[in-house]
């Protein structure tokens, strides 16, 4: 089985962080291919950055398609692409967020969501509601700490990381953490002994539910909303996205 | 004032008919500019369409911005790229299908959206879920018309389109109509006095409320979520996205 | 175009002051007539007085219908009477609750209600849920501060209002501040500055509201809920709201 | 035990069967007084109708606070000044819809509200989202019956009641009807015979209700919403209704 | 008229206390049995308490049914085995969480629940989505009292108890009080007088709602989830909750 | 990797099956051991089966942890017993309809149950409401199948089945469908070719659920509400469920 695990970020360092996560909970059998697209945002911090890396992850999709890939992963707390990736996989495409809150839903009545800048958590609550989680998740706390100083050896990100998860255990009563960024993925088990609850990290959390959903023969319904896109004339920059009628 | 009207898709003869609804109901004062997009689908009847559609509306924000615009309508139904847009506009930025879901909210107690595609349904009821009208829509009703089809004259499209506005009254007991596509703008009288209960298209809509905000004195609150992205490297065929440090 | 927006209590100050900020907002070519109802409370500081309102409020709307009123506001945060009124209006009738809610939505993910008396605080949470707002509306704050006091030249209520505004982006973490009564509306500007988050005043969120729709040739659905109500027998001190067969 | 059922319409007809159903449910020891108000509609059929209806109805209950009545009920499907009523009396007020209700979500996973005129049923689902019945009620559905039809003996009223009873539990598949109006207070058994299923009514319902309260020592929480209306002036044709200062 | 109240647990000094707080709230002609069952755990802290606790809950039941009995009471705040004893009664089942946040909508827009271990929280929580109080429940809050402590006198358990009740009031601003464990049936009164908003025992809620339920002559709809159970064979220790075919 | 999945009736023939399908989509290195209860109902077609059924499920689970099992499957479509079974198992426990539903929520918008007997669908629908689903799940269809005729060979079960699921994608307009019983686990890939969308068994499902958790090293947050049952006194037939003080 393949299984490509894609950073929607143009940040190859944090892809390799991504990739070695997800095979560290790869099954037997499983490749994981850890991909940074050709183009787009550095990271992903805004809905701007969050719109205009989703070219580069269909990209990438499009040509995992033609390689046979088995199951994505898309690796951005943000979901970004999320639904036009699912139109053009034959294959099951899980978000972080998504793997990262369902997983914590299995595994206590609460969840809290520990995630970068302060800015984001709009986005999160949004997904929250979309994945059924609004009973569940009572907290979305900001370390305000920039995507890109996860990446730096020696930064004060991993301290103001584990106080906010603290905090949402002692504050807001959860029985569980969300690790709100693709970057964080290498600090779970060590903020899970920090704060005696689970900590989830999507990537991990997304790789195995890809697996399963491959090894379960089951993938996106393609029948309507997620069938493959109708082919039409696209324009200009984008012109390359055009997909020829069949 | 002046207010750009943004077709997310690369179809002029669209855009015109979208500028007409616009300026239609436009105050004294106001200008209304209808622009198409240099990038990006001929029409948006997918998740795919949806997401590349927002690079090419971003870039005639960014240039509206240059020029001083006051305030912006994104003209298709799954208001692709909205909070993109308000990350990088000054001005307020509305999309239809929030204008018009809200508009209906006013005129009575429930409404139906009457749609192109029956695929594009599941984007229509998560836009219902996100503007607090859950309680409000009964239905999301598709025509099976493809959107281009409403450019055509002497097309069935209209037809089909009455069929489900008189279905939806009479089946699933709506007070108001909903138009679920920038195409069928200008069919809202027509349709309002064949099914006997207001019929909001979204395109009017939207600019009479961007207009109100504009004379309110109100905008996007740039505080937190919606504040000007940060800059960052961009990379690649989107390299031109990148937004420098002030 | 002719506006009337009605103040549903009877002091006739607090109607000078609502006439002028709805003024303020309106476009060339609309008339606003302001009015005070002759009958009912000096404020609205309760379920009672709300209640007894109303009978004043429809009067004032039963004469505008018979002098070709375009439109109306509701000028009270309780909205009250409003499904009444809308069944005897021909034209559009917005609350000033309705129309800042749905304002506030339009320019931010959250917002925070700032008004008077901490009892007033469940009919807000009601308006809260009944205009699809409840994952907004992050808290309703109260100042404390009597209606009529805002009235009083040099009283304490624009301080204790101002600071509650303040504890709602701090503590609430809102992104847009909703005044909580009609007697605020010239607070508006200032609070903004002072907050730094944008401030909405009802009176002239609806007034604007009004007279898009208005302009859209929309108003009310009278299929149904909301047809003009039947004729029927009334007795005693108000035998005179009695309406007669048509 | 002193239990006031209001009826807030002015048939005294419908008065009577309300004060015999209340009668017929009551414990020993309980005295039930059935009265009509000496202002107001005929019927109530129209949200006009229910907001004129409170005056009459909050002049009932002044006058039995000065009496010692020791609870109420407000016997109106439309719930009229429910929170008005709750302000100024000491004892519990409950609603026949909120009775009605509550008593079937104790009955049953699912309920459906059979009722008059098809114009009220907007109202009948905002109580049901007000008192958290939305995931039991399944359907409310309308007879078409003007309410003082269901005074004339030989009407067609109870047939066509029964047809939509029948319907509800056949189509909509729900456990327990609940019966829209209080005119409805007598057919409850016979339809319950009829139909197989438990069938409230509100009157009864709410009887039963209040007296437990009264009996457990309860009664609203006069502490901050529902605390006694604060003293204020009132104008011209209601100015009786003023509360003078304690 | 005949009621059992049964106590889930197997403590018989609680069972004494439940038995005379319902007495003392029913009426003329009501007899009380308030019974502990001889099977299952001395007291109800875990899920798993809960769940053994059912089988000796359905043994009281089933013996009831033999006796006459004409409602029943299940005296835990978890309402355990309320549907499978819907089942198997004719009469109505009411669980004292059901009957105390149903009570407590009456009283007031928001109510508080104030418990015994924390642990129990995530139980009272379900509940409270259950009975479609999500909107007015505002806290449950822990005392964390073993249940059992509340039997011994002189325990710190009152003042415990009352401390949280104090917190739910000022801090979470709550105009109701829910008692969340049935031996704190006798505190009631008491802790009312302390914190001055009501304060609802479930035990005594809900023996006045089984009565007022028989003397609505209404039962459990038996017509389809809550018919009979289908009989079928049972093995090993528990082969005798067997039934047997009729 | 042991993982028990246990049948929660004592029909050894459906316990077979359900192992069959459970080790058909395990992992290379995963033991599977299906197991079948020693006490307690031969089908669970009720709210009462489905309570006896948990004190045997508890029983296998007690025993699973004395011998080390990694994690748990609960193979029945109430889940019945899993909050209980979380407090008592170190490692995950999952069971059957919220594996399904949380899987069918990643392949499509919208999914549709299809269930045995329509008596258990108030259940499903909790369940829907628990796992956050009721935005998703569009239907709960009964087949009037016997859990027990699943078992028999050439009965009507399959084709009964089978009309329900095209019902549900024709009717309901459901992306994906869920199999409502453990004992349809064999059905899964048969009727997916039938109607042409993914058809998701829980048994399965949960399998692979429960391998991804064991693999990621989370399981139930022991934190709170699922730390170990507080040890204390059991009477009775249930007295061996006692569990001792550590």
């Amino acid at each position: 089985m393949l299984i490509s695990v894609i950073n929607p970020n143009t940040t190859s360092s944090m892809t390799g962080k991504i990739g070695r996560c997800a095979r560290s909970v790869a099954g037997a059998g499983t490749t994981i291919e850890a991909l940074t697209p050709t183009m787009g945002p550095a990271s992903i911090e805004s809905h701007y950055d969050e719109a205009l890396a989703v070219p580069g992850l269909l990209t990438e999709i499009a040509a995992g398609e033609r390689r046979g890939v088995d199951g994505y992963v898309v690796a951005c707390f943000g979901d970004p692409g999320l639904d036009a990736a699912r139109e053009i996989a034959r294959g099951p495409v899980i978000g972080i967020a998504e793997a990262a809150m369902r997983t914590a839903m299995l595994l206590g009545r609460s969840f809290g969501v520990v995630t970068t800048l302060g800015r984001t958590r709009g986005r999160a609550w949004e997904l929250v509601h979309r994945y059924g989680a609004a009973a569940a998740c009572r907290t979305v706390r900001a370390s305000e700490i920039p995507v890109l100083d996860l990446e730096l050896p020696g930064s004060a990100a991993r301290d103001a990381i584990a106080q906010e998860c603290k905090r949402a255990v002692a504050e807001d009563d959860v029985d569980v953490i969300v690790l709100g960024c693709a970057g964080m993925a290498d600090l779970c088990r060590e903020l899970s002994d920090l704060v005696g609850v689970p900590v989830v990290d999507g990537v991990a959390a997304a790789t195995t539910m890809v697996e399963g959903l491959v090894r379960l023969g089951l993938t996106t319904s393609h029948r309507s909303e997620y069938a493959p896109p109708p082919p039409k004339r696209y324009r200009g920059l984008l012109r390359d996205f055009q997909i020829a009628p069949a």
